[in-house]
């Protein structure tokens, strides 16, 4: 696994000189997607065999601020997934290694009408890749 | 018709202190489709009937920078339309009166699948609301 | 106090059809601008005199899904303050009176060199208003 | 020179199903910020000597549209600079070699305080490392 690497762009900041608090919102979309791609689920394919994931609940805590130009590594977790509700966290650091953010997001998986999937039943094998992820992080 | 208008947010600022260029190709976005609505379009009701009106091109001209809290007054005006190509034009004002912005867009009428519609055919009265518009201007 | 409305632009719509979550936290801010506006506390003025208030944390829930052209209606209170940490929450509404999202941000109060402002010595009258906000709720 | 890449996101898609055209405008901004870094004059440090280099004008014209996690491959080139305005192109294709998007933007140089800075006068290096690039073009 590669930890997701964003470099804050100048119409991310705002005029206190730092990056808006809202981008670091779209940055754990980012390295969310580009984490379930790393375990072998591209979310763009997952869409279009008709599963969305959207985010029911999110949660974050800024610790400090960051700027144009700064490189933001992104490390993200599965902190909890018991077939239906998906919990992951993230920790973004500065290129100091300096903690500058702390969140989690929770996901449901629904079917493009909008219906509940059990990622056990309907995607066994996404389902075991989520798990391992989290046994992975406790070992 | 009102001139449609738009309050600049923090979030729209960028580190130089003033609204980041990109944001007015937005605004240009938001008086569109205020300027459909008042003239009977209403763009969603549009979309919900299959047709959609995708930007093909436009340029823009900075003139005055504008900031957080700042009130900008927005007009639009149909520059051009024989049945294909719908060009408008946008001047955006601030509270002093100020010309901050000048810009003009292009867009084509294209159905859900993609294939060109042509508004005189399809959409008569729409089409003859758009010309209205344009007469208007130049009377 | 009147309740602030936000009209979902269509650059604020994903792929799924609707708002992007990332929105609703800058809707946050376009209604505590106003909330603030409303009780006499213009936050570009107070910029201005160098204070600024960046957000360090928030949580928020997502209930129903929003789509273009929605109208939203929020609603923002003084949850907590004690003199440093602001809390604020916020209830947002569509058309048909439907809860669409809740959330909360915490704040502090700084200046522009970034020590913490003490706005109950710095600023008493601001200090008394935001109190008062939290009594007005209460009551 | 390496092209600069953008990976569209999630929230940069619309409801259309593909990247919204605001996005194309920051993207042109990223690649401009990777140009002037390779060519040896980071923004952000320019920046911190005083110098800023506004958008004055742009023009551009969507040829294909883009969508969710589709690599774009941004190319810069210098078209004019004879010292006040500089004029860049962007071309933008997607992994398939197709061609995207097409855009120009037009700068200025301005200190902080908003005065005119004639480039080859104050910061001669960075008007011939500009100056070169139009050369390289050419031959």
């Amino acid at each position: 696994m590669n930890l997701y690497k964003h470099i804050v762009q100048y119409y991310e900041t705002d005029k206190m000189g730092i990056t808006h608090h809202s981008n670091y919102i779209r940055w754990m979309e980012e390295a969310r997607v580009d984490f379930l791609k790393q375990i072998g689920w591209d979310y763009a394919k997952l869409e279009k065999e008709g599963v969305i994931c959207p985010v029911v609940g999110l949660d974050c805590s800024y610790k400090e601020s960051t700027t144009f130009s700064d490189v933001i590594e992104i490390d993200v977790t599965v902190k909890e997934f018991k077939g239906v509700k998906l919990k992951l966290s993230y920790t973004m650091k500065n290129e100091e290694g300096k903690l500058v953010f702390e969140g989690n997001t929770e996901h449901c998986f629904l079917s493009e009408k909008g219906n509940l999937i059990r990622l056990n039943r309907s995607y066994p094998e996404f389902y075991d890749a989520l798990v391992a992820m989290i046994q992975k992080k406790l070992s």
